[in-house]
């Protein structure tokens, strides 16, 4: 028999109660043993509701009960979370979290602890929600050289722009839709400014370099300033705009990015629509796998810390030994990274204007039709900084009254 | 320090030991251990090939051997692969294997005996080459409840069906063009005839279910029937043709199968194009995941065998407890599954065909224009049984000359 204690009643919290209720019996021959939840905390009250058997509302009942083995963190936030989680694992328990700030800033930490204690620091469903992707990294991509992760690691953020563009409305419209659907959160800024999406690809570069890449360091920017009339230029070059989080681990050093990018259609991510995930790797000698599902949802994430929870007991006292160490990984300037981007600028003399771009950006095909008075094209392959000066030049140039966007183009 | 012996020096094999020797400084670590390639088996001689040196002819070097740890069995085939695996484990070493056929055979067995004798049996490589789905099925979904397994599990056919479609050519074209690309060998039967679908199917049934798919239980049927005329209506009516294996696990039972299914664009398998391949899990908890990526070739194929050794060697006398007994899982007959179909037919009085049609049929919509005095249309859901007997009743009736086709259209 192995005890466990979950933290937090809240969506996932209620969700991993549900699943272990529901798929009980499987659940239990895979971990060998009948799994029970002696504790659930959580600072409010369930009248009437089956958890209140087992609900407290202090940790320290917790924490001194050495018959639980595993300890669920789905609280969110760092704080308490952290304290819960640093003093469980110190006290020989296991934890499993879908708390992806946690693990972005004390991931490296918690995994030494856990070592020093020969428990188990598992977070499946910190990134991607219910798609296994930790797991697979660790424990599947173990021969390869891993070159590149790349992938739509936000929900809420995918819904949105998949209904911008299949129903041509504007980013204020779709944030009240997906925030009426439940999709979006009241303050909607961790997922539309991209910081989400920032923590998970730092959760993922870390386990591919096996060093600690800071969030912090990773250039970071959201879709608030994707406009309907954006997509509609990028749908007239034949493509999409997903929000792509990039990890780049090259013979030079590795670089990270998050930010609105254009996709080809040959490209998988382009047909992940609505609140689906896809994150693909490649290998030096795997080639390009992906993966994909839903990534986020009450179920599908409790389903994976579940699967967490499995691992945990069947490895009572046993370290998993995930290679993330505390030493910080140095990040590459973006601005030397290779890019394209659309451009599209709003004209006063349209002769002049698009002669200005010719001459700065060499001969392009121009994008007209969308709206009045202005045109795009999309720039050669050069270094960031490159595209960027030019792009301020052509802002000074005869006949341009404005640069109204300038969005990344994928660029393989 | 661990000592591994390959058997066979193949593509699969030269693809192992190049994987090992590109990558060995981050295998070793995260082997926790230098691996060495201590023999390579092969009858043959590759004189001036790096390999020379621990090549040998004889089995018995290797099984008597007790340094070596992990034996690799990638010669494909029953025969002699089954006796060097079986005589291997029960010597105290693990296996890993890319061998499909080996697997679905005896992998029940193989396991039982691993676990008795306190070692691993891994497989990773047997299905989808290089994406990872043998482990997330057995160590990152253990909290689920598998509802389906679908998906393309054969690069050849995928490649071939995506080129009658995309270039409008007959299937005894591409055939030559995928035999000369490699793709597809001389004798190209057990891919066309869907016998390799079918096999990795089985191997994903039985560890959804825990017991014995035996793969000729699986209905199965190839692409050899399938024409460039079929793939035009299909297009017509707005889907793609994919050979589909599902498995489906539902409360009634079990029911599997391997055939062409005519997919709509906003299944996530009709993206998959050429030689990629795509595997689909359905779980009552965390909803649609879907893994992809190329399922054959030389490295990504080697990468999930390496994969492996990398786990047996971090798990030396440490079974890692896979569920897959040898007691038989009984199917259901596919002909109680519904179905809609396809229906392609010849008509030599248009408007008695027509009337026939929906007389047995109700009110459907035709499908014309793609050849000269035929027409198309797809039925309404019923079990295959019903549906078939209705495609019988239209052969024989007014104004039909001929049932050209009846191919499955996917229902959800």
């Amino acid at each position: 028999m192995a005890a466990i204690a979950i933290l937090g009643y809240g969506t996932v919290g209620s969700g991993v109660y549900e699943v272990l209720k529901t798929n009980g019996e499987s659940i239990d021959k895979k971990a060998l043993q009948p799994i029970t939840i002696k504790y659930v905390l959580d600072l409010r009250d369930f009248p009437g509701d089956p958890v209140e058997d087992v609900l407290t509302h202090d940790f320290e009942d917790i924490i001194s009960d050495d018959e639980v083995e595993v300890v669920v963190e789905v609280m969110g936030g760092i704080e308490p979370a952290y304290t819960f989680v640093k003093r469980s694992i110190l006290k020989g328990k296991s934890v499993c979290t879908s708390n992806k700030a946690l693990v972005a800033k004390h991931g490296a930490e918690l995994l030494r602890l856990a070592k020093e204690n020969n428990v188990n620091f598992l977070f499946e469903a910190s990134v991607g929600g219910g798609i296994p992707i930790i797991r697979p990294i660790i424990r599947s991509i173990t021969s390869d050289r891993i070159e590149e992760i790349t992938g739509i690691l936000n929900g809420t953020t995918n819904y949105m722009l998949t209904k911008m563009g299949d129903e041509g409305l504007e980013y204020d419209d779709v944030l009240k839709d997906a925030q009426a659907k439940g999709y979006a959160e009241r303050n909607p800024e961790a997922d539309v400014e991209g910081h989400d999406t920032c923590r998970k690809i730092a959760i993922l570069a870390s386990l591919a370099t096996g060093r600690q890449v800071n969030f912090e360091d990773i250039y970071t920017e959201g879709i608030t300033n994707v406009s309907k009339t954006d997509i509609d230029y990028a749908k007239a070059a034949g493509m999409d705009i997903k929000l792509v989080a990039t990890a780049s681990f090259t013979d030079k050093g590795v670089w990270a990015r998050v930010c609105p990018l254009i996709v080809a259609p040959d490209n998988p991510l382009s047909g992940v629509k609505d609140v689906f995930n896809a994150i693909k790797l490649t290998g030096n000698m795997l080639g390009e796998v992906m993966f994909y599902g839903k990534g986020a949802g009450k179920l599908p994430t409790a389903a994976a810390v579940v699967s967490d929870i499995v691992d945990a007991v069947r490895h009572k006292n046993i370290n998993l030994g995930v290679h993330w160490s505390e030493e910080v990984q140095p990040l590459l300037d973006i601005n030397n990274v290779k890019v394209k981007k659309l451009v599209r600028f709003a004209y006063n003399d349209r002769d002049a204007a698009f002669a200005a771009v010719n001459g700065i950006f060499g001969s392009v095909d121009f994008i007209e039709g969308i709206a009045e008075d202005e045109a795009a094209f999309i720039t050669s392959p050069a270094e960031e900084s490159t595209v960027n000066e030019n792009v301020n030049k052509l802002l000074n140039s005869d006949g341009i009254s404005d640069v109204l966007a300038s969005i990344r183009v994928e660029y393989r």
